[in-house]
């Protein structure tokens, strides 16, 4: 096999950094190098079949984007980005890995989905992919299919309290789920907002005429997603199941979290790079159908509430452990804007997926939190959240080599004909500047990206089977 | 320089584990290996000058004790273990690192201090060891010497809100101190217990008779150390210096220290051994004179009340950061029987640092906390804390080479004349037993501890310059 | 009309308590007076009709059970106490107003339920009363005709999240609901428990041969009051509706009512005797099916847990507010007894309307609440609650004369053959020793009860049109 | 006796209103009578010496400002109204009652110093007065004086955590008093500010040039009110009790207090004015030395932060009881001036006796607080907190004639050349419009208000010997 040596960069971990080299055999890092020891008997620079000069640049775990939607169904059409395009833009953006979502709908058989989510991406990727199964009918049968996810290497599953008729559970559904939860350690992935309230509001501002993309934030209130938040987090106390709520946007819903974590329960919250840079007067307020781009849900918040500052402290003090993208693209022109009048008809989505790495160095760069930090919510706890770490999160001998050097004297301009290579007709980061940039990126040993090109190719990419979340006790 | 390759482990650090052999070249660690990885071109077993077998075994960064008082005078007497017994005794404990307090009394000056625990401490140590400064009196020349700490590679002071008349600085002092802490980021390390109401109590309790070491903690209520606790936080809060609490006990300090993390600011703590395993009823209540051994100030607390549970649950949700042992012994015989009708005159401080990293690793193997979180609270924790990390605090190239090879299959009996190398006439936790055992310890590339027999030698611990805390953003 | 002195005794109100008589003529009060007062010029004792002498003895307005169901249809039986009988034990103990639940059951109109209501009560009561609104169908007919309640003088409608099925309203109803709540001023009243999550456990507790009546407060888990109350406190936060939880009984719950009036919302709550008195342990967990008497929702909670002393401890801070009787009279023979073998088949209902003012008598007895908190939680809010202050709730002039004598000095000795008017073939109450006793009740200016003796007949009482709750801004 | 009938008006009490006639004998109200009622067989208005025509106006329980300082020593110099000035501006704005601080300085006795308080204000007061007890010097001998209050009708004694060398205790103090106050029921009043912290502060702005008024607000930071606030509560806890914080400013401090009476503790705290209508920013800050008016302590806070509407929510929740003024006036021209160039000097100081209630009625009028609260923050609760409720706080039969009828139609314009009777060379209040307006006053039944005219005279007040506080259980 080939082998590569990384030399000459800096190495930063979730807990620190310092100089080493790293050198690869094959798929796998074997070995972690205090620069110029001699101890080893060789010059690995001379013997190894390639040499990568990370000098004055910054060594790190290859990115894990543990919640993306490629091809997702929603809302009558299907996310812009599939496996092929979606994988090859995170590659661009330092991200190895992808968390997608298999997903049964109601009526239908977790298992049977779960192979339509395999077929669909087998072969397409351009790094390493798996999968949360979304549950979206709780029955005995698919409860049953639940029990047997971990025998697939599935070890997450994700229930909806908001989207009633689609994909939403109630709470005798949620409280039944999770305790399965509770018994296999498979962890409750929860989309907290109050569904049959939203509906009521959206029904009533549309019937009021107020059909623009602002008031999907304003139908999606900060007390609705709060509201949910605690509502999982009792039901996950009663039943015992460890918690992971996904997209979390409002500051009282943090706070729940953090209540929920100092009670010492086994609660875990993510958030995205929307809810930290975006707001509901700045994007989804644009004038006329522009804020369409950012219809997401949970959506953007209330600049003037703060609740922007609020999630930064978060990632911060641990109350938020990681960042996602919920990288779920829809194009303006016919997507998007079949919600021009309605503003309940525009899929909910934006794509991110390859500027999460990037957005979240400018928060090192911001100051908002430690290099050390960065590398943690976006690789290494996202490893352990859901079962990779050893074979991901980390550089360490025996992990996979996914690797990114990340130039710290680079740039990189963010927007349509600049860095841009998801299946979008738009950017929702048009016009964001990042003091960073994404040198070179090795998926399993191989250099994927380098010197501006790609040299991956689909199938790259595999399945990857993954253990239970490493951080309960 | 002698090489050492330890192999067969299973290297755990403070995010995961997985196996790994590692090599030393001197003082160092040079490589982090895949297990039989050839690509180096070398078989590395048959070159080195040693070959460590950790097969079965936990490899983990040596102990760091950040909180021990070597010789410490205190209450007419002095602490019994020097820094020759001390080390030597932590050493045998798997803990490789300490770091002690000079300290400037009353009238003194902070460089004097410093350059008498220099002397105290030069050519005695088994392993390496560092200073925070103790600033018992806070004014305009020792502030001034504070800022200058830095340079001296101390990054770390101590001021006592108790002990009137002794180690205590008042609100106003705390807060100049605080100022410069901000200023230079020196971490503020704090003795929270409201000294003048204690004496208040102490008095009226001796007065009514009450003189059996129980009511050392009777007197030391929780109301007190929560009050401090608060007023420490307050006062970081309005200087903006980092704050660090030292041997918290009472489950309500806790609860002020997470709810300051919660707003984001840099306040930690640390807690001890003993306030996760003792407590007032069961060991400052013990019959007679007996509950002297246990007399140690924030005191036990009531087993009642369930404050060693919440505080495990602290160490758990990270609303604490790390174990220290406030090491500070003193023989029954001639030291704590000064205080037989009197407890206040009972010198306060109990030894732990031989039994840390074992009394920890029970947490383990009750399921209180997961092994990557011991060592992140006996090592990592500590070395990021105070400035060391990548040279301590973690198994990676280029870090000093301060390793345990801890036996999970093991077993350690503590007591007199079981395992006990302090310098004490009894042991606080004679009669625990550990499902583990110390198996083989390295100080800088040195094997000190291995076959049960101590290798090293006094004067082998040097001094280690700090940078600043690597936590503060 | 005729006119009564009640002279010599110590009226007490919710703020303090003096020496003075009241002068009643015909239904009303028309002064207060200062005994022995010469500057009206005549000795009133002499002109007046009938003088009652209070000497030693406290003098308080009428009690106001704001929470009661004679009648009640449930579980396929009805309450043992009709509108005569009910009110005549509420007589008996000093309780001269009940407010009771008009009930719409699905399919029916809110209208024809309340005139349903007021034909089962017109011409039966022994005291005055009012409805409560139960909206059991939130449509839009019957959102219409919630607008319209104030017209009929009910200023108060009461929705489930219990009972799928039966009462139970969704989150998308309650949110309308509310939003008329908000618009009118109309009180919503809420059971708050997590209906359909109980039903999950109830129907795994019966297929795991669980069927005693304990397993009621086990289904009926504390993690579900409290979110339900804290879901309902955000719907009521989104909607701007002013919020009353009724039957309030987990500690856990009152913390949610406690942060949100903290954070100055109109949200408010009631707990009643059985949760200050009983427990899960010494009750529903009685031997064989002895427990039924206590089931009854939110049921009976863990003495264990210690939440009967917080909800004592939240009766005095006032974040709970008032305390009502949810008397639900169920016999054991041909009504609870239809649960043996089937716990989720006895009919929920604890009778205790006759003993609401001895039980918080001895609550002042105990040490419990003031004198004058007595007072204000069992009439002075009650009225001021729901829109009745000023003709109930306190004793001033132009107020109705529902007027109690009590006797500090008495003694009330509750059980079967003791003290028992109330329609039931058991008491809950039984061997309660009280010390003191209701002595004289006037309703409306006429002596209903006096000398052990029940003075009144049916019809005495009338309905009552109410304002909105006078607690609003 | 001369009696005096109000009749027509509408009477307000802390928790209602209705129309209701007053019936005066003498000093005592000793009726209150329904309007019109023919019971008593005699046509009142015909038989008083004076009726008060009230028609269309409140008719309230006279105000009572426990927190005044008439001639109190300060910073060199006294405040400008003595008890003959100040009470006659009291009676002017419709406060009845004061309770004013006897001031033990370091080394007086405590029995002296109330001897001298008493010679001051004998004679001179136009209406009642008591007096608290401020311990400036805590010792054996104060504290045995501080045991013997009671019986000369003092209950509240205060204590000051500001004002180092000044009236300052340190905890060890505090603690000792407050076990007194446990001991005896005596209320522990406290001025909660970290006096040695201020202290620094200061020294450093003035040494950075920073003389101006603005700069008394930022040394005396909130965090400083917020933490002493919180040790006064946990001393309490500590002790047991009862604590009692004046002038509360801070919404931090606030918190503190809500969280303590949440956990049930007997601990209430009184805001003034300033807190809630003026600001550091807008008042602190004017330009030049103008902002030296509203030099006071606590100090003002800043209208950014939003202290003043939390301030009003928590009047509104009750996590404050009372508004009181601490009344403590200086002129511009003499006193203020002396710190012109240097804050520090600036005494400590406003004067708002006169309009503390029509301040609070514009509170009513700006829908902050209702017309029953407004009664109760003035007047109800400041009786039965300081133990007068029964006598004053309440228009009950018995009570003294202390009455205010008060025009909901009237306006007040305050302002020098205004309203004004207070001994002042400005008005902090300069501007402000009242929609409202105290009509006529009546002091233990005499009428000393009325027309716009003063017909009382110095000598009408007297001592009043007061209770303990009636909310203790």
């Amino acid at each position: 096999m080939a082998t590569t040596l990384i030399s000459g960069g800096t190495v930063v971990s979730s807990t620190g950094r310092g100089p080493a080299d790293i050198l690869v055999d094959g798929e796998r890092i074997v070995a972690l190098l205090h620069p110029g020891t001699t101890a080893l008997g060789a010059n690995l620079a001379e013997t190894v079949d390639t040499v990568i000069d990370a000098s004055g640049k910054y060594v790190v775990p290859g990115g894990i984007d543990a919640h993306t939607h490629m091809s997702m169904p929603f809302g009558g059409t299907t996310a812009s980005d599939d496996f092929e395009t979606g994988t090859r833009a995170a590659a661009w953006g330092g991200t190895t890995m992808i968390i997608d979502f298999a997903v049964q709908k109601f009526g239908e058989r977790v298992q049977d989905s779960l192979q339509t989510w395999h077929k669909m991406a087998s072969g397409q990727c351009a790094v390493d992919y798996s999968f949360h199964q979304i549950v979206g009918d709780v029955n005995d049968e698919s409860l049953a299919a639940l029990r047997r996810l971990p025998d697939e290497g599935i070890t997450s599953y994700k229930l909806f309290m908001a989207y009633p008729g689609v994909f939403y559970s109630d709470d005798a559904q949620i409280l039944r789920a999770m305790q399965i939860g509770a018994d296999t350690g498979l962890l409750t992935m929860m989309h907290a907002e109050n569904g049959p309230a939203i509906d009521v509001l959206v029904a009533q501002l549309l019937a009021e005429g107020k059909t623009d993309p602002y008031y999907h934030g304003i139908a999606r209130a900060w007390q609705l997603e709060e509201e949910a938040t605690h509502r999982a987090i009792m039901l996950a106390d009663l039943t015992g199941a460890p918690l992971y709520v996904v997209h979390v946007s409002a500051k009282q819903a943090v706070a729940q979290l953090a209540a929920a974590r100092d009670r010492g329960r086994n609660v875990f919250g993510e958030t995205c790079p929307q809810y930290l840079y975006l707001s509901l007067e700045d994007n989804l307020g644009a004038a006329g159908f522009e804020g369409a781009k950012w219809v997401c849900s949970t959506p953007l918040r209330s600049r003037q509430e703060e609740h922007q500052d609020q999630v930064w402290q978060a990632l911060r003090t641990n109350d938020l452990q990681m960042v996602s993208t919920d990288h779920c693209p829809f194009c303006m022109k016919g997507q998007k804007d079949m919600g021009i009048g309605d503003f309940s008809k525009i899929p909910n989505g934006i794509g991110t997926i390859e500027h999460r790495m990037d957005l979240m160095y400018q928060g090192v760069v911001d100051g908002r939190i430690t290099l050390e930090r960065w590398v943690e919510i976006t690789s290494t706890t996202p490893a352990r959240m859901f079962g990779l770490y050893g074979r991901k999160g980390v550089l360490a001998p025996g992990a996979d080599a996914d690797i990114v050097v990340y130039d710290p004297n680079g740039h990189t301009s963010i927007g349509l004909g600049k860095t841009h290579h998801m299946n979008m007709d738009h950017s929702a980061w048009e016009g964001y500047e990042i003091d960073g940039h994404v040198d070179t990126v090795l998926s399993r040993g191989k250099v994927v990206v380098a010197d501006g090109e790609y040299r991956g190719r689909k199938g790259d990419g595999q399945f990857v089977r993954r253990d239970p979340c490493q951080y309960l006790i």
